[in-house]
């Protein structure tokens, strides 16, 4: 059986070789836009951060290895068409040869693409997207070669304060603007706002709810031109968003989700049962809603890889939903966040009730404590837990985990703030920042 | 309505102060053995570490502000006898003088004990046990005053682990010995060997398994007699465990479970309707065996002080079961449980299968990463997660929460190991360290 693979990155790769490993006789074949394949994306602004670590570092597997595992890896293969008749997928090579390979089974994994908005300028060198181990080696050789003293990012999402963090660590200053409104306005102000107060200590300037016109380039560097404002630096980071690159199932007639994504069940199968899709280009059921979403993130792309390839060897698998856990960390401040904010879960049809608590990170009377806020938002008439959104210096990014597997589990949040959860003094108070989160909205739902 | 209330820490007082909020018109009366109610007896070891702290940091609320509260606390009160006929609490006051209480509801929440060990000299001024405030201001004013250099520690529980770091910041050389085997026998090698290692590390000598035979006292100090081995010292701590306080509810006819706690039901009620028992001193149903099951812990004293108080005020309600979940830290070391050990699994009638994981704090090639070890236990037969033991040096404490809640929610390993649990690069690996133990563990369950 040949079980074809459009994209070498975490989905792809994850399927291709757990594939090899279920069934050895079978032939895999995985194209591969780029020279890379199996490299750590989220660990860019990590690495950018530091200049003595090669870009390298990144790469947890060499093509050669999954080649060695008798995976054919075709790197520098752009495929740009699926013939679903001729089960056949074609494209060019770097150099322009076309190229064709035959599948029993395909699997789309073609991940994500920074969103490039529509502003005149943005093809100056100097302007940047991070998404691809080359983009990351881009970025990290323009700050060498040329000096960079002064960025720009152009958004506000968790990338973009990733790589704020990185860029101010090479001392280089950093700006940030956005056209849309606040600092990540899904999350709770009281929460927000502590982000904010961070950035501003590390002498970050925000500029958010500022039009952006275009980018221009003269003998002095960029500038980023805002209705109101001009921001003059020596690289301008674009970091608003990424979205599918869905475009080749699109024309293959493949149905899409939300965002465009293409629509798989839980057993991956998108709307041909030849076709599989996984990763950041596909959508996936939210366990709280039962509702599609697309909300891409590396841990369901390696576990939807593995899925595929058990399911392609005759090994059914089904995946249960996402809950949307992510966190991120932005200089001293962890940031995490799992479930619905009550915005979404208005959407939803839920009827939420949210609240807002601050705790300690540490006991009382204990050294080195620091804030910890909690917002947990339920549903009003069935007293569910819908989600909950967390900021603080030291015990946050774990935390959260408990809440996902409380989500999973459809619990209530009197359920939930009866649960055994861990204590000791350097760890946290008896009452853990989510229990008393937890009896706090307790007294809202019973009104 | 009399509530009467014997023992002023985290159960009792919860219970007093929750039961006079919920209905202002209850007479409350809190009748405490010492003169110190509600601190914070886990923080004592931190405490002590620190010459320039007063123990008085500890202590949560004065008893004056339960009195304010309109709560009568009578503390240096030592209630000696329950008269379940006549409704009283009787005993003697610290000052010699007899007093009795009526009560129409009754919670005992008389806590444990250290375990006193029978063998001869540890009357001899320097041998202390921790337990009461009282407890921790002798062994830090001993400290001071017999300028102690030299500490044994007979016991090598969470306790003595602790004890043994802040004696350790003092400066002060410990010896640990103890009669049984190993350092925390209930641990997976693997997994304890990482924390010998922490505790030799720091100059720690650790002597399990020695049979002590007393201690003696001359010019030069104290001296641990063990079997082939005499441990010289200027102070020795007691921390061999702990036992409920149930001998007043022993003699009164309650009902008794494990280690001699008294016997509660979901309600926090004894075998006496009248009477409800919470804190260290009960016993509780344990959720992933359904046995009755003894462990003391602070969270379960005060929220099982909070269902008391509702219980009494006509809220009723009913606690589900604890599954163990305790940490703790050693020196540089996260210690995590929760759920069953592949002994316990056994003992309660499954049949245990486990394994144990390597895995890292951070992601592939992010710096500063450590080791953490997981041992993942689950049952053969229903692949049923039964419990997990977590030991490294970040990332530990706040983890362990996941499984906790994944064991009250009855999960499969299988279900558990499909997640969403969060993922960023300074946090952890892509796939989080109990999601590889879970993955590891299916496929010995599959066989």
């Amino acid at each position: 059986m040949d079980f074809v693979v459009i994209g070498g990155d975490a989905a792809g790769m994850s399927a291709a070789s757990r594939a090899k490993r279920n069934q050895p006789d079978i032939r895999v074949t995985v194209i591969e836009k780029t020279h890379d394949v199996s490299f750590s994306a989220c660990g860019m602004p990590y690495n950018i951060a530091d200049p003595s670590r090669p870009m390298e570092d990144l790469v947890v597997r060499e093509a050669d290895v999954f080649r060695k595992q008798g995976i054919a890896v075709l790197t520098g293969h752009h495929a740009t068409r699926i013939d679903r008749t001729a089960k056949t997928v074609s494209g060019r090579t770097s150099e322009g040869n076309p190229f064709s390979v035959s599948y029993d089974t395909l699997l789309i994994a073609t991940g994500a693409s920074p969103i490039v908005p529509d502003i005149p300028g943005l093809d100056a060198p100097g302007v940047m997207v991070l998404k691809h181990l080359e983009d990351g080696r881009r970025i990290k050789n323009y700050i060498r070669d040329a000096a960079v003293k002064r960025a720009a990012i152009i958004g506000m999402g968790y990338i973009a304060m990733e790589m704020c963090e990185a860029l101010r660590e090479r001392d280089i200053h950093v700006t940030m603007i956005k056209p849309g409104p606040g600092l990540l306005p899904w999350m709770e102000p009281q929460l927000s706002g502590v982000i904010q107060q961070e950035l501003e200590y590390y002498g970050v300037a925000l500029h958010p709810g500022v039009r952006i016109l275009g980018v221009s380039q003269d003998e002095k560097g960029l500038t980023v031109h805002g209705e109101g404002i001009d921001i003059e630096a020596d690289m301008v980071l674009l970091a608003v968003g990424i979205r599918p690159n869905s475009g080749i199932a699109v024309e293959a007639g493949l149905e899409t989700g939300p965002y465009l994504a293409i629509s798989t069940d839980e057993c991956l199968r998108t709307s041909d049962p030849r076709i599989y899709a996984a990763g950041d280009c596909a959508d996936a059921i939210h366990a709280v809603t039962g509702q599609k979403v697309w909300i891409p993130l590396a841990l369901r792309a390696n576990r939807a890889g593995w899925a595929v390839a058990d399911n392609v060897c005759g090994k059914p698998v089904s995946l249960p939903g996402i809950v949307g856990t992510a966190v991120f960390r932005v200089f001293g401040m962890e940031v995490a966040r799992t479930g619905l904010t009550a915005q979404e879960a208005v959407a939803a049809g839920f009827h939420p009730v949210s609240g807002v608590i601050q705790s300690r990170s540490r006991a009382h009377a204990h050294p080195g404590a620091s804030q910890i806020r909690v917002q947990m938002v339920a549903d009003q008439r069935t007293g569910r837990l819908l989600g909950v959104q967390m900021v603080g210096r030291e015990g946050v990014c774990h935390r959260i985990n408990a809440v996902a597997v409380a989500l999973h589990n459809r619990m209530t949040v009197e359920d939930f703030s009866r649960t055994d959860l861990a204590y000791a003094p350097p760890f946290g108070p008896v009452w853990d920042p989510l229990l008393t989160a937890a009896n706090q909205l307790l007294k809202k739902i019973a009104r």
